[in-house]
């Protein structure tokens, strides 16, 4: 049981995990803490959180695990915050899209790698953001990363682990460097990629007729381009090194096509889209891939 | 009422629309025509066709409307043998991605753009392929684009906009480039972007593990790199010129983005990325877009 829960940032994320908490029974007391007063009050009246503060010294007293739920942005200020006044004792964690960039600005602020700090990251979301897009079913059978640091104490990491575990999901540990370097690839170069497709069109002069034939491949394919640019700019600079490696990687295997097309080479443009179908089959629908055999 | 439809090529779009009519009570008889006897027994036994010949001749006989339902590079053999045998005044139209292309081979394989040939693009599918993944639903509210040519008797497009119409589709009117050109943007781009990223991620050392961590995300924005390789080869080298254009331009743009988180131009970035947000939420969310607001 977790006596007393502080999430820093109440947005779709913090909110979930409170949600979920509280629908487990895992938790006693849920403390809301950010500097949008507005935004907590919305959370205490939707009953994500029990009370609020805007105060982060107040919130840290007699806390018994603490959730990182801000921006990437926002981690180095709130960690320098947090450094005089977190209990030594009470397990810290955050759910930054991306890990060494969190662990670094929490070291920085707290002067030294806090020893009850388990950096973490929930493999989960919607393309809507805010408290009001919460639900406590988010992270249920999905995957949480935890990526703990030299200095992490073990039994901090055990408690984390087991906070995410009641909301349903499943955990997995790797390192910090190995987990930026995945996620670069499955989330972060498609948030990229969409992005840039919905700006790309949106600048032609057909624009308005454009959105109006796009059917639902269009839709779902664009979705995550309707994130939080906030939370997206972040996660672009905090984890630029390894989003940019599979930015180029992504560049030449797209000049590379685009000469197939060029030189109309069909069945190189065949074998490239035969080959990225049976990738996705196998590894995404694998109840498809069978039907198809 | 349409006596006798005859369908060439009876995969997921030809077998969806004899489903569609045959449920609207707005066809009397089916006939599929295909090179593949195992798929036109297949689409008989799931009820799709009422009989099917492999004889491109006895399928024209008798035949009332017609439907050119294979991938876009058989069009051109298909409309050699069509030539001498179509009735001159039953309707004839197509399901191509590309339209240029299409009229292009019907002209080539018939010597002359015939007047009852009526170009036209469904704007459905799914990533699913074949006859077993047709479904009476599938036009159901989408559009269907007709792109008359020069030489199109207006009575035939109107014969196909009713066919259409009876699905529960809409049908709209454009020009054949001007088609190309949307499409171009809105859905072979997409493709030519989903298949570039899967083939770029499974060629990556990690590529079991980085599927493994893939979330919902990613399987929505890859999902159309399931589609046929083949249609997509053929729609490819069909709609090459606007294809080629709109990756140019697509190109520019991220090399644009890629070189922001390069210089950690955060401003820019989130710049670009609540622009594309902004662009989507109105055009495919507006219901969100006004919740946001």
């Amino acid at each position: 049981m977790i006596e007393r829960l502080v999430i820093f940032g109440v947005g779709l994320i913090g909110g979930s995990l409170a949600l979920a908490l509280r629908e487990a029974g895992a938790v006693r007391e849920v403390v809301g803490c950010s500097r949008n007063a507005d935004n907590l009050r919305e959370a205490e009246r939707l009953g994500v959180i029990d009370r609020w503060t805007t105060s982060v010294a107040e919130a840290a007293e007699g806390a018994d695990i603490g959730v990182l739920a801000v921006p990437l942005g926002a981690m180095g200020p709130l960690a320098r915050d947090l450094a005089g006044c977190w209990p030594e004792d009470s397990p810290l964690t955050d759910v930054g899209s991306s890990k060494q960039a969190v662990i670094d600005a929490v070291t920085e602020g707290f002067g030294t790698t806090p020893r009850q700090f388990v950096p973490g990251h929930p493999i989960a979301g919607t393309e809507k953001s805010g408290v009001t897009a919460a639900f406590p079913g988010l992270f249920r059978d999905r995957l949480v990363i935890l990526t703990p640091a030299d200095a992490t104490n073990p039994m901090a990491s055990d408690r984390i682990a087991q906070m995410w575990q009641a909301t349903g999901a499943r955990v997995e540990f790797m390192t910090p460097a190995h987990h930026d370097r995945v996620l670069a690839a499955t989330s972060h170069l498609p948030h990229v990629l969409a992005y840039t497709l919905v700006a790309s069109l949106s600048d032609m002069s057909e624009r308005d007729e454009i959105f109006h034939y796009a059917a639902g491949g269009f839709r779902d394919f664009t979705r995550i381009a309707s994130s939080d640019p906030v939370v997206w700019r972040d996660i672009c600079l905090a984890n630029r090194a390894a989003i940019l490696e599979v930015i180029e990687r992504y560049q030449g295997d797209l000049e590379q096509l685009r000469g197939m097309i060029e030189s109309a080479d069909g069945p190189a443009i065949e074998a490239r889209f035969r080959h990225a179908k049976e990738t996705r089959d196998r590894f995404c629908d694998p109840a498809d891939a069978q039907l198809d055999t």
